[in-house]
């Protein structure tokens, strides 16, 4: 790839504007073709935007990664954080973000499954800042689940004696793997199945030491997950 | 890709040794450049052999993609279902392959992490007869643990309310979890984390409709996953 050509800049606005609408497209081709292939030159193609023109907003093929990554973090936040906000804090938030994960799952709102997901399987044996960004994104989700559980605690919703982290550990591992069966067989049975592993462990948590019906485990699919 | 060059048949004998020893190579180029990297071509300079010398063995890239999931099999039922063989049908045996599976991922047999998870989380918008024999494979390895949960069910060591593919779900999700993990950022932590959420889940399995001791699901490391 050519780095010789002379970017022109832009006045700020005009390049603000155009910035959100490159981004927006790169990160749909990283879904689609895989972050690793996310290029200066590929990106240009696809827009039809000269590649001088890209580099005036990205000096290299690994910024244009990061800023893409940014871009999926700032989608991921307003798709599954933001709609929760109005829940109670405590069980009912933790169910809310939980929920709201594995409906941006169904909705396909990357066309390759959870951006983070798939973009760690494909760095994850690539050394380097996309690499330690990714993981700061999925070790951040993971500490968000973490706080939401403490919260409940708090509020004496999930037993004390649950170790918050251990928990967000098994929530988590439903949902990637939610995400990873619907996206390689498109098959919706694994959300379901998800949905009805995170309802039961909560249930479990909830209930912490005292004895477990088996009607309390298994509420009925219409039942409030 | 050349594919003119004429192959050059050897000796059936000779042949099988080297397809053995070449398939060896293509597994282990494709778990660290990825599945969808291994070509003939690259396969022919990683080992020092010729291209035509390659396709006398596999006639494409599909071929020879579709040659190592079948070699990646064959070491994978190796190192995870042979050694637990000699274990009890039923719960000693179930623990024992999520056991063989765990220190699978942490001994690094495939140097990306389970050969079948990477491969899968790399095809998995890609469809085509490689996509399809993956999807094969980990839909066989949940139902291999389907049934060592059913066979668990049919000594008692399982409840009969447990639905085993909704169990089998969990495991698995918590076995993926914790490859994904250890691959991405090295840190033994997330098998620890697994083997306890499988610990966990067995005893409350096992307990069934039972009152539910903190003791019982928190066994101590050191006891027997």
């Amino acid at each position: 790839m050519s780095e010789t050509a002379a970017p022109r800049r832009k006045t700020r606005s005009d390049g603000e504007r155009s910035r959100a609408a490159i981004l927006e497209a790169a990160v749909r081709l990283a879904t689609t073709e895989g972050l690793g292939g996310l290029s200066i030159g590929r990106l240009a193609e696809e827009i039809g935007m000269s590649k001088s023109g890209l580099y005036a907003h990205f000096g290299s093929k690994e910024e244009l990664q990061l800023a893409a990554i940014e871009e999926a973090g700032r989608i991921f936040v307003a798709e599954v954080i933001v709609p929760t906000r109005a829940e109670p804090d405590g069980l009912a938030r933790l169910r809310a973000v939980v929920e709201a994960f594995l409906s941006y799952v169904e909705r396909e709102v990357f066309p390759g499954g959870c951006f983070f997901e798939s973009a760690a399987a494909e760095f994850d044996t690539s050394p380097g800042p996309v690499r330690d960004r990714l993981v700061e994104y999925l070790e951040g989700w993971r500490q968000k689940l973490g706080e939401l559980i403490v919260r409940a605690q708090e509020r004496k919703e999930i037993a004390a004696e649950e170790d918050a982290a251990q928990l967000a550990f098994e929530l988590d591992a439903f949902m990637a793997r939610a995400n990873d069966a619907f996206v390689l067989s498109g098959d919706p049975q694994a959300v379901e199945r998800a949905r009805a592993a995170v309802r039961a462990r909560l249930e479990l948590a909830s209930a912490g030491r005292r004895p477990l019906s088996r009607r309390s485990r298994q509420a009925p699919p219409g039942s409030r997950a």
